[in-house]
C-alpha cells in the first residue's frame, strides 16, 4: 500500500493541497475554495474530504498531515482565532483534522513559518539549516529556522519580524495597532503609501505620475528603468529592510536571508539594494550573510507542511 | 573516584574557576590572574594547572571542562582573536585545554552566552527553556536560549543584541565602528554620555550637578530619589532598551528577559521602567513576556560553562 504525506496551506480564498510520497516528492497539487461562512464551520470537513478522496483514489495510507494556517499556533496544534478566515480558530486544528482523516500524525504551523520551511527544504534556502525567510507582500512576515528547526517562540511569535519597531513612532498605524513597524516601511503596501506621499510633496518628474496602477511592481520597474524618484523610493525601502534584517542577524545570525512575497519579484535588483543597505547596518561579523530569492512561490506552504511531517518521521 | 566538572570564565584581569560535582553542585570557586603578555602564551597552561591541581587534591577524575571566553567562538571550540586579551586567540581552545588536562569533553562558549546559560540554569531565568539574557555594562551583550539550547548563530553572533541599530545613525560611534547601536543607548557608558550631554544643554536643576562621580548608578539613584532630570534620562534609557527588546521578541519570542550587568543593580526600578517601555513597543501577543533580574553576578559564567557540560553528559 502506498503511503502519502499531505501538505495543506489554508489561505483566505483557497486551500492549497499537496500529496507527497514517502521520499518527499510532490505527486499532485490542487486547490479547493476556502469557505469562511459561519466562522468557517465547513473548513475542516472540506479539507478532510479532499485528503481522504486523494488517498482513496490512490489506495494509499495517510502517513501524516502538515497544516499551515494564517494565524498564531500554540503547541503545534492549537490555532488562535484567524481574523482573515471569518473568525475561524480557537481549536486544536491538527487533532481535529487528524480525526477526520483517521491519521494520528499532524502538525499545525503558522503559514509564514510553513513557507519558511518549504523554502529551506526545496527553495531559495537550498538546505541551509540556519535561515530567515522574509515575505514582502501586503505585510511583512517571516520565519526563523535554527539548526533545521522552526523558532516558534513561546507565544508563537518567533519570526514576526514585520513588527520590529524601526522607529519609536511612524506616520502610518500598523494593523497591529502600533506604529513604527518594519511592515510600515518594507511591505508592498508601505511602498505604495510612501510613493503617493512622495509624489504629492516632491515636484520632480517621474513616470509614476503617468497615472497607471500604482503598485510595488510599478515602482520597482520605474526604478530599474532609471526613474530617479522611483530609485530614491526603492533605496529608502531597501534601507529600512536592510536595517531591520541587520537587527535580526544580531539575534539569530543566519547563514542566509531568503526574500519572498510579491515585492521579491523585483529580483536581483531588490537583492542588491537590500544587501547594500544590510551591509551598512550589519554587525561586522555578520556582513557576509547571504541573500537569496524565494523559489517556490505559492507552493512554499505545502512543501513546508510536508517537510514538517518528514522531520517528525525522521525521513529528513 | 569522585568526578568533577569544571567551569572556567576567562576575563580580562582574572580567570574565574568553578569545580562542580556530577549533580551540578558547586564545590569550590576561585580565581587566578589572567596573564595576557606575549599574546597570552601562558593562559591555557595557567588554567590547566589550576584545574589539574584541584582534581589531584580531591583525587578526582575530570569529566568535562566548559570554557567561557571574551570573544567569538566557532563550532564550540575555535576562538577568534580576543581584543581584550592582548590578542590571544586564533586557536582550538577547547581541544588545547582538554589535552593539557587529559580530558576529551570540552565546550567553548562566548562569555555572554555562558552567563546566559548560567542565569537560565541557576539564576533569574529560573529554568525557562526560552530566555534572553541581557548584560547592561560597559557595553550591551546578550545570549539567546531557545528550547534549552544556546542560539550561537552561523558566525557566533547569536545574541549580539547590543549592535541592533535602533537608529540609522547616532551621535556616538560604537566600538563596532558603526553608530546607532542599542549599546550606544542602553549601556552604562551610554547613560553617562547622555547624562553629560543633557547637563550641558539643559539648565534645569539636578543633584547630578553636585560634582560627585558620574556613573550609571548615580543617575539611577538620583532618579529613584525624584530628581526630574535623572528620571527623564532613565526613562529615555529604558525607552531605547524596551524598544530594542520588543524587536528581539519579534525574532525569538522568549518567555523571559533576564537583565544583568552593572546597570541591573538599579533593580526593580529599572525593571519597571523597561517593562513599561517594552509594552509600548511590543507586538501584542508578546506584551506579557516577563522581565527578571540576574541573580548570579560574576558567577554566572562558571555556572553556564558547567551547565553546558552537564547537558552534553545528558545530566540535565
Amino acid at each position: 500500500m502506498d503511503k502519502l504525506i499531505f501538505g495543506v496551506d489554508l489561505g483566505g480564498t483557497t486551500v492549497k493541497l499537496g500529496a507527497f510520497d514517502e521520499s518527499g516528492a510532490l505527486l499532485r497539487k490542487w486547490e479547493i475554495p476556502t469557505r469562511t461562512e459561519n466562522r468557517g464551520e465547513h473548513l475542516l470537513s472540506d479539507i478532510a474530504r479532499a485528503i481522504n478522496g486523494e488517498a482513496e483514489a490512490r489506495g494509499a495510507q495517510i502517513l501524516g498531515i502538515g497544516f499551515g494556517v494564517p494565524g498564531t499556533v500554540r503547541g503545534g496544534d492549537f490555532v488562535q482565532t484567524c481574523v482573515n478566515l471569518g473568525g475561524w480558530g480557537g481549536l486544536h486544528a491538527g487533532t481535529a483534522l487528524g480525526e477526520l482523516c483517521g491519521c494520528k500524525l499532524t502538525a499545525v504551523l503558522n503559514d509564514a513559518n510553513a513557507a519558511a520551511l518549504g523554502e529551506q527544504w526545496r527553495g531559495g534556502g537550498d538546505g541551509a539549516e540556519n535561515m530567515v525567510f522574509v515575505t514582502l507582500g501586503t505585510g511583512v512576515g517571516g520565519g526563523v529556522i535554527v539548526n533545521g528547526q522552526l523558532l516558534v517562540g513561546v507565544h508563537g511569535c518567533g519570526g514576526e519580524i514585520g513588527h520590529i519597531k524601526l522607529t519609536p513612532t511612524g506616520e502610518d498605524v500598523c494593523g497591529c495597532g502600533k506604529s513604527g513597524c518594519l511592515e510600515k516601511y518594507a511591505s508592498a503596501t508601505a511602498l505604495v503609501a510612501q510613493t503617493k506621499r512622495r509624489l504629492e510633496n516632491d515636484p520632480s518628474p517621474s513616470v509614476l505620475r503617468a497615472g497607471g496602477e500604482l503598485n510595488a511592481r510599478a515602482v520597482f520597474d520605474a526604478a530599474k528603468n532609471g526613474d530617479a524618484l522611483a530609485e530614491a523610493l526603492c533605496r529608502d525601502y531597501a534601507d529600512a529592510l536592510g536595517r531591520g534584517l541587520a537587527g535580526v542577524a544580531c539575534v539569530c545570525d543566519p547563514e542566509v536571508f531568503v526574500l519572498g512575497g510579491g515585492v521579491a519579484r523585483a529580483g536581483e535588483y531588490l537583492l542588491s539594494l537590500v544587501r547594500e543597505a544590510y551591509v551598512r547596518y550589519a554587525y561586522a561579523e555578520t556582513v557576509s550573510t547571504r541573500f537569496a530569492l524565494a523559489e517556490l512561490g505559492n507552493d512554499a506552504g505545502i512543501y513546508g507542511c510536508a517537510r514538517e511531517i518528514m522531520r517528525k518521521l525522521n525521513k529528513i
